[in-house]
C-alpha cells in the first residue's frame, strides 16, 4: 500500500469538539452553500443508525440525528453505514456527487464496540480515500484535550481517535478545526 | 427578534480551557492595560457569588474568586449576578464603563442548576448585547474537547455550553482562543 | 529571581492533546530531521521511568515508552528523570546536544503523586531554562478543554498543568499546538 501516503487533493477533514459546528460547516462545504452557491445534490454517509439508536433506547442520539436531517435540504441523499465505510465510499463515489461522512469518531466507536480490527479498517478507508474522484468532507471529533479518562476503554478510544485523526490529517488536502462555530485553518487554506 | 443576527461590533468573546489565561487577558483588554494604556475604570459582572460558594462549602471556588479580585486593581467595580445577566448588562452599560462578564459558562451552569429556560436566557442576553454601546468582553470555557462524559447531565451541560459559545461567536466582532496564556485569533484580528 | 521573566530564545513548547503527534514533532524538531537535515545527536530527558511503570503494572505506559524509543534512532541518548528536571537539564546541557523533555505533564504528575512543592519545582525549571545554551523542546499536554472533572485531585492536576503551560509559554520563544499531527503556531513562527 505504497500509495497510502499520497495526498488526497479532494478531501477536507473537519475537526472539532462537541457542538462546535462541525456538521453544519461540513454540510455547507459539501453542498456548495458555504460559498453562496445554489445547493448542489450531495450525499451523506451517516455512521449512526437512527433505527439502531432507537432500538437500544438511545433517544438522545436519535433526536440529534433527526435534528441534523431536518436541517439539511431535499438535495441531500443519505446512506447509513456504521461499519464498512470503505466499501460504501467507493460505491457512493460512482454517483459523482460530493460526499459528507459524518462522523468518523462514531464509526471508530462502532468498530471498537463490535471488536473489529481498527487498523485494518482505517487502512481500507485510506485506500478508498486515495482513489476517490469526488469532493469529500470527513467530520471527526477531537476528544483528546481533556483530563486522562479513568477507565481503560475510554483511554483506548481516545488514543485510537487521535491516531485516526492524525492519519487522515496527514493526507487530507485541508484540515479545519471548528472553534465555537468558526472554522480555523489547520492545514491548507479555508475554502473561498 | 430579527436583529438578533446582527453583528455586535463592540463585543469580544474570550474562549479557553481551564487555567488558560482567559480572565487575565479579558481584564487587560477591558481596562486598556493590554495595549499599554493607563488603567481605565471598568466594570466586572461576576457570575459567581462568593457568599453563595462559601455557604455551600465550595472553598475552591471562593479561593479562586478572591485571587481574581486581588489581581484586579481599584479601578474595577464588581457586580455579582449569577442569573439575570441581560438585565444587569443593560443596567451597567448605562454607566459607560467597559464591561467584563466572567464567566458565561458558570452562568449557564447556574441556569441549569436552577432549572431555568436556557434558550430564553441566551436569547435575552443576545438582545442585550446587540443593543449595548460600550466595549464588552465575554469570558467562556471551552469544555467540549475531551471524551464524552458518562453522565447525561454533564453531556447536556457540554452541549449547551457549545451552543452558547457558537451563538455568541456568530455575532461577536472578535473571538479569541487562549492557549497556554497566549491569545490565538479565531475571528477578527487581535487588538493592537 | 528577576531574570525569570526574561525570554528563552532557544526554547520551543510543544502542546497538544493525547495522540496529537507532540512527541514525534518535537523529536524531529530537536534532531533536525523536521527540516530535512541529517539527524544530529540529540538528548531525550524522559520523565517516565519504564522500570517504574513495569514494577507498578502499568503495561500501557511501558508499551507506549517502548514504541517511542523504537521510533527514535541511534543518534538519540536518553536520560530518565521523573523528578529533578532542573538539575538534569543543567547537567545535560553541558554536553551541547539539543534536548527534548518529554513530557512535562507527566513530570507534574510525578511531583503531585510524591507530594513535592510544585511551585518551587516550576521555579527551578524556569531558572534552568533561562540559563540554557542549547536548543530545547518541551512537550506538554493540554488537558483543560474537557468538562470539569468530578474529583478534586483531577481538578488540582488540571489547574496545575494549565498554570505550568502558561508559565512556560510566557517565556518560550516558540509555542506550537499540535492538532491531529499538524503543528499550529501559537507564538512565534513555525521552524522553516
Amino acid at each position: 500500500m505504497a500509495d497510502v501516503q499520497s495526498p488526497w487533493p479532494r478531501v477536507t477533514l473537519v475537526l472539532g469538539g462537541a457542538r462546535s459546528g462541525k456538521s453544519s460547516y461540513a454540510e455547507r462545504l459539501v453542498d456548495g452553500t458555504l460559498l453562496g452557491d445554489a445547493p448542489r445534490p450531495a450525499m451523506l454517509i451517516a455512521t449512526a443508525d437512527p433505527a439502531d439508536s432507537a432500538r437500544h433506547g438511545d433517544a438522545e442520539m436519535a433526536e440529534r440525528i433527526a435534528a441534523h436531517r431536518a436541517r439539511r435540504g431535499a438535495h441531500w441523499a443519505t446512506i447509513e453505514e456504521p461499519i464498512d465505510l470503505a466499501t460504501t465510499l467507493r460505491h457512493v463515489a460512482a454517483d459523482a456527487r460530493p460526499i459528507l461522512v459524518d462522523c468518523l469518531t462514531l464509526w471508530l466507536s462502532n468498530l471498537l464496540l463490535r471488536d473489529r480490527d481498527v487498523d485494518a479498517a482505517i487502512d481500507a478507508l485510506a485506500v478508498a480515500l486515495s482513489e476517490i474522484q469526488v469532493d469529500v468532507a470527513l467530520v471527526a471529533n477531537e476528544v483528546g484535550l481533556g483530563i486522562v479518562p479513568d477507565n481503560a476503554l475510554a483511554r483506548r478510544f481516545r488514543d485510537d481517535a487521535g491516531r485516526l485523526n492524525m492519519r487522515l490529517a496527514r493526507q487530507a488536502a485541508r484540515v479545519v478545526l471548528m472553534v465555537a462555530g468558526v472554522p480555523v485553518p489547520v492545514k491548507g487554506a479555508l475554502p473561498a
